[in-house]
């Protein structure tokens, strides 16, 4: 009999993660290969609350790949270093020598790629050899090696379809009414899913006409000059602001805003300190949004090639280690951009873990408001193509997993 | 040669108006019929600032119907009364008159039946008799005797939609990460929209599980209950909040927020003071959005039911006008629920102006924080259907008018 898989989702999750873990589980299942999920990611594995994919109804699996979130949950659980908590990874392997498992496959950002990479290397030191897969995810975008991150796409065609539209509403008011939008996007250390909000902006006239990138130290005279001449020339100005701008000491603009009646910090957002801050020196009248995890779990207006990227690499994942590989993720690779054209292809998992891709600088305009032609070119293809879920009664018909548990074969629990 | 149409567009803007400025002009078309436009609703008339929408290609004004927002420019502009500025009701006859307008359609909600009922009676005192369409349009869904509102019906989608989406992003992270979310919708003086997130919560364990109306006056006692009583069911609390909700005083909730470094009041919206509380109270991790214009723009996830309804009642507004009707505003009349049907109807504009339809308390379950199942029979079939726009490089196609003006032939300006 062969060797189960174990597969677990990993940190915040997206639109598309579990079109992964589609992918890997119908490919699993094409295979004989058993697929035991964690209950709420890693934390299932220490705890041995896992979950039997091979009792989910066939139909189930297939409506993963239209269902945001994480259907097996997911956490926030980072494992401690070799050094500080051994007993951690020795519970894995416990865990895995106990149900069969041969395989583990991790479905995560930076920090999970890593953990992959340890429970690899910590396998072969206790004499269980498990073949590790990382698989890609966060709407972060910053994995290296891969053209995008699963998720990432998603968000950024929600980002930008939603500034298109709210800047349509503000322009045609603005006569007699809101002057200034602000949109907060997410994105606390890099600028990707702000610069995705750039793509709405096709001809001068179009918003989103600013953006606030965490790369650029804000420099707040010049913004409202920029505000100010924007309002002057096409009657609104129409903003994009990610949660991670900075002002010129480093502190997130976001907490430069107000206190409560006790004289806490509130955690206000960072629109509503920009939006204000644009009424009090130049009077405009505001409006502004955060989209908060609206905009991660946005399956309705999902990218097409977001989701199948994400699906591709569940399937690859699993694929991989069948032939072998170990150790690994599996990247999108670019062929080219126009048309976009991409594959499937590998890198070690020791290349990835903990390094963060960042944004170009060659990405942001000179003036550090908006984007750049190349930073176009990079982005328009990741969003391309719609992937409409299943409508009942005129909403999106997401799938709850029955999630049948495994029956526990360990005496001890594990406290974590 | 028969007599011109007078077009505007009026207040706040929703996803479906342009298709009811979609269905009046096309009909006029068919009937030979020209249409003016104010350019920024009624100021455009005002003005004599008018749009030949003659000049507009056929595709273009085919394309208002999946184009969010006022293609002519819409205003916040209320004509005051005839007492205290007959000058301004003088000016509009002159302009019409000037303009061999003969038909005047105003799009808009309360305030703007009330103008349309006016420029009707001075008409007809100033020897220029003028027919007098309303065209009903309001996210606020509060216009009598139609079943709904144009823009209400694609509002509840997206707010559906999105908690729907972001309770599944909650509930997949709570075991490590967010317990608590709040999400901010319209409705500053009634409950419509926040009700309307309640159709996502189709049985006890899904989101959102509680709404906060401005119906109900907010027990800060009796929410936290709440709050912690699902958190310890569910394992997660998902919240809607209109941004109307009131303490007991009667003041917004919104306004019992922050204050800045100076101390002024923050207008910092109504979700982030809920999640503070919930948080200084409980301790739970929360996060917040707040919807905004996103909302009330988001054609994208429009309700097919509420597009052809908004195209149906600009259609219906020029055929009744050429069979003779006026003074009337065209109306939804519900002939069932399930499966839901409707015809259009009209009333006399002198029945709607300035009367504003409640949520009927009976739509609020007993403990005020959640909806009935009449209220769900109520809502429910205006959601139902997608009218997804085209697609063009990833985002939604939008189309921006030419609106070519008219030539001017009074000789004096008016200030507005």
């Amino acid at each position: 009999m062969s060797k189960k898989a174990f597969y677990a989702q990993s940190g915040g999750v997206t639109s598309v993660i579990n079109a992964s873990a589609c992918g890997l589980i119908q490919a699993a299942r094409e295979h004989g290969i058993t697929v035991y999920a964690g209950r709420n990611g890693i934390i299932g594995a220490l705890t041995e609350d896992l979950i039997d994919t091979d009792k989910e109804p066939e139909v189930n699996i297939a409506a993963l790949k239209h269902t945001p979130s994480g259907a097996f949950g997911s956490c926030r659980y980072k494992l401690k270093s070799l050094e500080e908590n051994r007993a951690e990874y020795e519970r894995l392997i416990e865990v895995f020598k106990a149900h069969d498992i041969g395989y583990f496959f991790y479905n995560g950002g930076n920090d999970s790629q890593d953990t992959a990479h340890k429970v690899s290397q910590i396998g072969a030191s206790l004499g269980y050899p498990l073949t590790c897969i990382g698989i890609p995810k966060t709407i972060d975008n910053d994995l290296p090696y891969t053209d995008c991150c699963p998720g990432f796409g998603s968000v950024a065609k929600y980002v930008a379809t939603s500034i298109r539209e709210a800047s349509f509403d503000i322009k045609s008011m603005s006569l007699t009414s809101t002057k200034v939008f602000v949109m907060e996007v997410m994105g606390r250390h890099a600028g990707w899913i702000a610069a995705a909000g750039g793509l709405a902006h096709e001809k001068p006239s179009d918003g989103p006409h600013l953006i606030l990138f965490p790369e650029i130290e804000f420099d707040k005279e010049k913004f409202l000059a920029k505000v100010k001449e924007c309002v002057e020339q096409h009657g609104y100005c129409s903003i994009v602001v990610s949660e991670g701008a900075k002002d010129p000491s480093g502190k997130f603009l976001a907490d430069a805003g107000s206190k409560d009646a006790f004289g806490h910090t509130q955690l206000g957002g960072v629109a509503p300190v920009v939006a204000q801050m644009v009424k009090d020196s130049l009077g405009y009248k505001y409006h502004w949004a955060v989209c908060d995890y609206l905009q991660r779990s946005a399956r309705h207006i999902a990218s097409k090639t977001d989701v199948e990227q994400a699906y591709a690499l569940g399937k690859a994942a699993l694929e991989y280690a069948l032939a072998g590989e170990n150790n690994i993720m599996p990247i999108v690779k670019r062929e080219q951009s126009s048309p976009y054209k991409w594959s499937i292809d590998n890198v070690p998992l020791s290349y990835v873990a903990n390094v963060e891709k960042k944004m170009p600088l060659e990405f942001i305009t000179k003036d550090g408001f908006h984007i750049t032609d190349e930073c176009r070119e990079y982005l328009l293809p990741l969003i391309q193509g719609e992937a409409h879920p299943p409508f009942k009664h005129g909403l999106p018909d997401y799938v709850e997993l029955e999630n049948h548990p495994v029956i526990k074969k360990l005496a001890e629990e594990f406290p974590v």
